[in-house]
């Protein structure tokens, strides 16, 4: 029979499955010797039964019991009695912290009764009777389910009625009168007595505990963090202590060192003569807790004596909540502190300084998603700044530019070159060219799942949301602050993504110094952040089995992406090598009458091209270069299907000449014209279509290296071919590769080799690995594309228009495109890998998405296998570092 | 130590992997006593060896030195002899028949001096001549490579010096003259020497047959065809009979019944004096075999009773190949025959007459594709009609319209209820619309694998394509055949797509006597057709396991579907319900400014929807109706973005007026303008993003239900819910569709029940199988929508644009849109089936898809376990037969 109630002398730290976080560190404080209340914790399996089967296991009760008595035994007093009653707290506590989401009951225990014997031994009526109203309200409103608002005005009358608006004003007797009008809202609106038995009231406590794991917040919010829906809480039944006693009392919070920058000392809050629910009101003020000292140096020493002996224990920062009753310190709470990006990296150093961790474990301590926080420029804080409103921080970041109201000129303004902040009421897919186009964005609606949100986070722009503060007035180009402050259309302002502020004017920006000591423009040693970011971003690269690349399409990316670490280029497009002056070039291409014409135009490619590829090759000497051939479809480089039609249709309305190429090209983008590109001619079958595309590539890469390769370089290029589904594309154009690179290995009396490898972007391509493998020397999965067809949604189109409503459904946690969908995408790149490795068991596998700087992403890449990941240039050290952290997770898996 | 050489007495027709189709016949008629000349056979396995390591196995040569002594004595005769030599042909037989796509060589044993003893032997010295002169052009050719023309162009300028064009003018000396001349040119252009060793020829001839089977057209054919490319071909090296040794010789080709209408009797032609490839080049014409019987009773006598061993032996209809040398018949060749799609079906039925075969067997001889082939309408054939030219039979059917000449034009004439053919050179995907407005299309360029073909197909259109013929005069709208007959636009034609004929005028179509029967309107025994298809499709539906539903939207296509025997509705689409008068409440809808708008636009439509389910639900009344909820993106229900863009820019332009509604709507258009619509904002996204929506749908749905249950109907609706990707999304539409079930039931006081289920048809769904069907009671595959993302492209965009392409390359076999692809859809169908039913071991699961007609894709979803199909309700009967193959051929599998 499973034991289902644990005193807090039985359980330790590592029993949070069955006690929950809080139950857990409580059992391991009391284990520690230091002044806990006394108390028992009621398992996480007591309520799966009892939210499988409707009711607590029967054995619950006798248990509950049993523990009670040891506890009146304990605290010398009983459950209700009337003359000095044990009162308990009843207290939700889950294996993952869910702030706020569960329930919490204090004061059982009493009742019409023991009310008196409170007041008598405490010899404070006025607290009896307040400790009462207040069991009433929140029992009432917990457990009943009563509207709490029907308390809360109840009160607000008795304050009026006593012309105040102060619960310190409200007397013994107010209180008093306050329980007989709570009593009735009970009995009106819950259609019961208040149970007076406060065997009852515990028990119904516990339920309403238990009950709470499936309300609506707990479950939205569990959805929303990936916390599984079958764990259940454990309840915490504690003896209650009294911080609001008198002045000799108080209760406070406090860090082991600063959570803010990682600094060793003393910080915390303490409030005198008040119970934890009031700091949380914030009715009066808190004073630092080196401010007791001086009150009771006793229960200060104390109380530094503990948080040593926790921080030796935990071998981290801790936050702890803790009540003194007349003058004695009572533990209410501890756990591992939050703490800020920068202050995480300080503290993982320090504690391995101290010789409390080993580097292992400090890169455990830190995060990607910290690291990233890091490499964020920020607004110099020294600098005079002028706030006008505060939004959502929903993309973090700082940019300044000029304010603008529409999408249109926003493009036009950055078209001149000029920054701008485009600012609207809230965003919708026909703002995207704006929100491209500006370097930051700020709505008046909307929170961190709105479109300007999501859209922003996945364009990497600083974003602010939801400011309701500021007043749009599109009609006059302007904005107005809550205080006033005009913005006119081009005015400076300046939006704090991280923060949520929007400042007026032009607020300086210092760049990250971690970004700088990336770039080599700060020494490992210069700052404190900066030395524990080098050491250990050093041992995660010391530790790492997958290998790290980046996404660069030119010789300034390939220089920057080396200079952060980058172990070779995984995907160097090739689209913008058709771009710019080459458009033209491109149109002919298009409209080619004839194969001579054609390849005419592909000619004139061939040597712009081929001095593309020197310049990469060469930043990226020695190591690997996968070059994707062409993937976008053509009608891409012609102008937009509706923008041009217009054009002529208004030309031949007013009678004007219309431009003869207009109307060809006119044709061609009408010919070229599909439903869905992302679904159309792109990729390997633009390659197979159009005869000798894939060719003038293959042989500008060929010629590219062969140069190299006579100036005593060592050029590494991969070639990719895009959106294979079926290994017989890909085995015609590799036969076509190499006949170009034996052809110019001929021409040019130099080896040029190449592996010959293809993206596994089309879920066909994953299901057939075993047999694209056999014409593949190298895979890299394509994850936006793999995305886009596994869940069969583009980005472009559905992320504004419905992520932000199905997170709100909890039927995402995080966008798929941001964190790799393990169950969907995840299980088809597994199955790839295994069944490529089995075909070809020196296949070269990485991920070449945006996935791969993605943290969560980069461990699933580790779990699998993968050799290498390859992101964007910026997040190549996020990489590093999560490579080195899923490999310590899994080493230390192994040998658990 | 495997065996390679088979004498035809040591072998039989099971054989067939090992000594290919010919071997295995020729072995089982050579075991049959019938008079087949002496030969052996090398096994594929020998091929494969070959193919694998560059050399035949080290024991082929001893093989095949016993077997050719054992011929040698059995002939009497010596390969080479120079007295009386052994001649022997060399002929590639793989098992499946590849015509025309590998080598053959006859004559081996022929060299300077054999030569002469052939001609002193058959008393013939133009014969020998001709002969050796045949051995150095085949052998030149397809052994050592030479191109053939040189050798067609020496024996042309043998001709010219002769002064004629006709082989038969040329005489012995002519003969030897061209062989030196041969000589010379394999020596010129093989750099060789032709080997005069008849065993160096034998062998070099038997490695030209290993090495033909991977020859470029054979690789394309077996591509094309799916024969899998590492079967290899066996080699037959047969004893040579000649019918070309004078008149009492002769050569022809005979059929045991009419291949044509399956009529018995006896069907064939005969060609005196000539060998088989005398046939093939169609030099002289060919008299019926009947003939024979005049020129040599004994020799016709004896094929007869052949003829009638053969057809009871085979059980089946067989075609043959004799000659007669000097009036000895020898039999060459026999094969199961091809036959027309009546003759099928007439055969099969005839067959269990006459005890040959069960009904089993006879489901087993005809195939889904001949049975929709008789379903479509055909040409009289009675009528009188003036052909005017001939194209490719792209797509079957006969239609007659008006011509048309470009897309506009026929959306225009159709608008007006007329029918027309669409008349263009070639197609592009700008003349889809014309395309579907048309009865038919036909082009003077491209194949079976062109847009136009392609698209057609697709579209179940008829179509003639190629028609080179014909000139179009696109400037004047005409065309002109080719003896000067004009087509104006409107003029009527007729085109054939069974047969690529284009006819001027009307030509009556005369529908499917099948169809007909389907119908009801022709009874069962109406005529021998009829009432075979009746005995094979009610024998089919008899073994069947798979259930056959039909896609249908509106009542009449639901009693349409059940006439041809649909067992329910497997996909009712509700698109249609939100057009035509509807639209504008949709646009309301779409333009609503708040949700009491969108409320009242949802209201406006439910009695209408909820008539709609009555008429389909009392049209299937008693068996299941799947409703898909809405689908299509919104914008689907607005206009065209580019028109309405350049409607309002052209009235601006010219300063009129613009309707402000056309504002609002460019405004909604632009705002719900989707990139790719495909992965857009569809399905269950919009349910889940427009509330009240799916809510609309669900209520007609339980409303019509009750209104019919009322009425002592038995409705059985089923919701399916579109697009579903994870299985969050269906929980929430479910729980919202169960809870309005519940009210209605409540409100009509009718208990309204409806499986609630989902498509797959993302491939996420498939993967997350097990997850889905915890809250689906059924699947149904949407195999267009789950092939478009499997592979990564749109129907719609690429299937014009580049399947031909694919084709040609040999990438496609067929369409995957066409027939399922096993390993990347069906795979995923597979685990889909097998996970979701571990989840839920009741799950119903279907197809819906076009595949769902599709007869090899019937047979997948037979294999993997699928409880029905559905499909168009033309292709119901195409499903029920194939269905019932499937059935038998398992079961036939599972006790071999």
């Amino acid at each position: 029979m499973p034991k289902y109630v644990y005193d807090f002398t039985e359980g330790n730290r590592d029993m949070k499955d069955l006690l929950g976080g809080k139950g857990a560190n409580l059992a391991e404080m009391t284990n520690l010797g230091l002044p806990v209340p006394p108390g028992f914790t009621i398992t996480t399996e007591a309520c799966r039964v009892y939210l499988a089967t409707g009711a607590p296991p029967p054995e619950l009760a006798a248990e509950v019991d049993e523990h009670l008595a040891r506890l009146e035994q304990v605290m010398g007093r009983k459950l209700g009695d009337p003359d000095d009653p044990l009162l308990v707290s009843v207290r939700s506590g889950a294996k993952f912290s869910m702030p706020g989401m569960m329930d919490t009951v204090l004061n059982i225990g009493l009742n019409d009764a023991s009310v008196n014997g409170l007041a008598k031994q405490g010899g404070n009526e006025r607290f009896a009777w307040d400790s009462y109203r207040r069991l009433l309200s929140m029992f009432g409103k917990t457990v009943l389910g009563v509207d709490g608002e029907l308390f809360e005005h109840a009160l607000d009358e008795a304050k009026k009625a006593k012309g105040t608006t102060s619960d310190l004003d409200l007397e013994a007797d107010d209180f008093q009168r306050l329980v007989e009008v709570y009593k009735d809202i009970i009995r009106t609106h819950a259609g019961r007595e208040f149970p007076q038995d406060p065997r009852e009231q515990l028990n119904l406590a516990i339920r309403a505990v238990f009950e709470s794991w499936n309300g609506e917040r707990a479950r939205l919010y569990r959805r929303q963090e990936r916390i599984p829906h079958d764990l259940g809480t454990a309840v915490n039944v504690v003896a209650m202590v009294f911080g609001n006693m008198g002045l000799d009392s108080g209760t406070g919070v406090a860090f082991t060192r600063d959570p803010g920058s990682g600094d060793q000392g003393i910080y915390g809050d303490y409030l005198q003569n008040a119970q934890g629910e009031d700091v949380v009101a914030g009715i009066r003020n808190t004073v630092p807790l080196t401010e007791l000292e001086k009150l009771n140096k006793a229960a200060y020493d104390q109380l530094l004596d503990i948080m040593r002996t926790l921080e030796r224990h935990y071998k981290d920062l801790c936050d702890i909540e803790f009540t003194i009753e007349r003058g004695k310190l009572w533990m209410l709470q501890t756990r591992v502190g939050k703490r800020t990006a920068a202050a995480a990296f300080r503290i993982a150093t320090q504690l391995v300084d101290e010789g409390l961790i080993d580097m292992d474990e400090a890169l455990q301590r830190v995060t990607g998603a910290q690291l990233a926080q890091l490499m964020f420029p920020r607004f110099d804080e020294k600098a005079a700044k002028k706030q006008i409103a505060k939004g959502v921080n929903a993309s973090p970041g700082a940019a300044v530019g000029k304010a603008v109201f529409d999408s249109k000129t926003a493009a036009e303004y950055a078209a001149r070159g000029e920054r701008v902040i485009l600012v609207r009421r809230e965003t919708n897919p026909d703002d995207l060219p704006g929100m491209i186009a500006a370097q930051g964005i700020l709505t008046a609606r909307g929170g961190k799942t709105s479109h300007a949100a999501v859209v922003a986070r996945g364009m990497g722009k600083t974003c602010v949301s939801g400011a309701e503060q500021i007043d749009i007035d599109l009609a006059n180009r302007r904005f107005t602050g809550p205080n006033g402050e005009v913005v006119q259309e081009g005015d400076v302002i300046s939006i704090d993504g991280t923060s949520g502020a929007v400042y007026l004017g032009e607020v300086p920006v210092v760049p990250s110094p971690v970004v700088e000591y990336f770039e080599g423009k700060l020494a490992p040693d210069a700052d404190p952040l900066v030395s524990a970011v080098h050491r250990i971003i050093t041992h995660a690269d010391a530790r790492r089995r997958l290998g790290v690349e980046a996404n660069a399409d030119t010789p300034e990316d390939a220089q920057r992406a080396r200079r952060f670490g980058a172990e070779g280029i995984g995907l160097c497009r090739t689209e913008h090598m058709f771009l710019g002056e080459r458009r033209k070039v491109v149109e002919r291409l298009i409209l080619a009458k004839d194969e001579a014409e054609q390849q005419a135009a592909l000619a004139e490619l061939l040597p712009l091209q081929r001095d593309d590829f020197v310049g990469i090759f060469e930043a990226m000497d020695g190591l690997p270069v996968t070059v994707r051939l062409i993937d976008p479809p053509l009608h891409e480089f012609l102008p937009d299907l509706t923008d041009l039609s217009v054009r002529i249709a208004v030309a031949e309305a007013k009678g004007e000449p219309v431009d003869p190429h207009d109307r060809e090209l006119l044709d061609a983008v009408r010919r070229l014209h599909e439903q869905n590109p992302m679904l159309g001619l792109r990729g390997v079958r633009l390659g197979l279509v159009i005869p000798g595309l894939f060719a003038l590539q293959v042989r500008a890469i060929a010629e590219a290296a062969a140069i190299l390769i006579k100036r005593g370089k060592n050029p590494r290029p991969e070639i990719m071919v895009p959106l294979v589904g079926a290994i017989q594309e890909l085995e015609i154009v590799r036969e076509e590769a190499e006949g170009i690179l034996r052809t110019v290995s001929k021409e040019t009396g130099v080896d040029v080799h190449a592996l010959i490898g293809t993206m596994i972007e089309v879920p066909r391509a994953a299901l057939t690995a075993a047999q694209i493998a056999e014409a593949a020397e190298f895979f890299s999965f394509g994850t936006n594309d793999l995305t886009q067809m596994t869940w069969g949604f583009s980005r472009d189109d559905v992320e504004g228009a419905f992520f932000g409503r199905y997170m709100d459904l909890g039927i995402f946690g995080v966008s798929p495109f941001e964190t790799l969908d393990r169950d969907g995408v995840g299980r088809l790149i597994r199955m790839a890998v295994t069944e490529g490795r089995a075909t070809r068991p020196d296949l070269r596998i990485g991920i070449c998405g945006e996935h791969g700087g993605d943290p969560e992403s980069v461990h699933f890449c580790h779990e699998v296998g993968l050799d290498y990941v390859s992101c964007s240039p910026f997040r190549v050290p996020v990489a590093r570092l999560e490579a080195g952290r899923a490999a310590v997770e899994s080493a230390g898996s192994d040998t658990r």
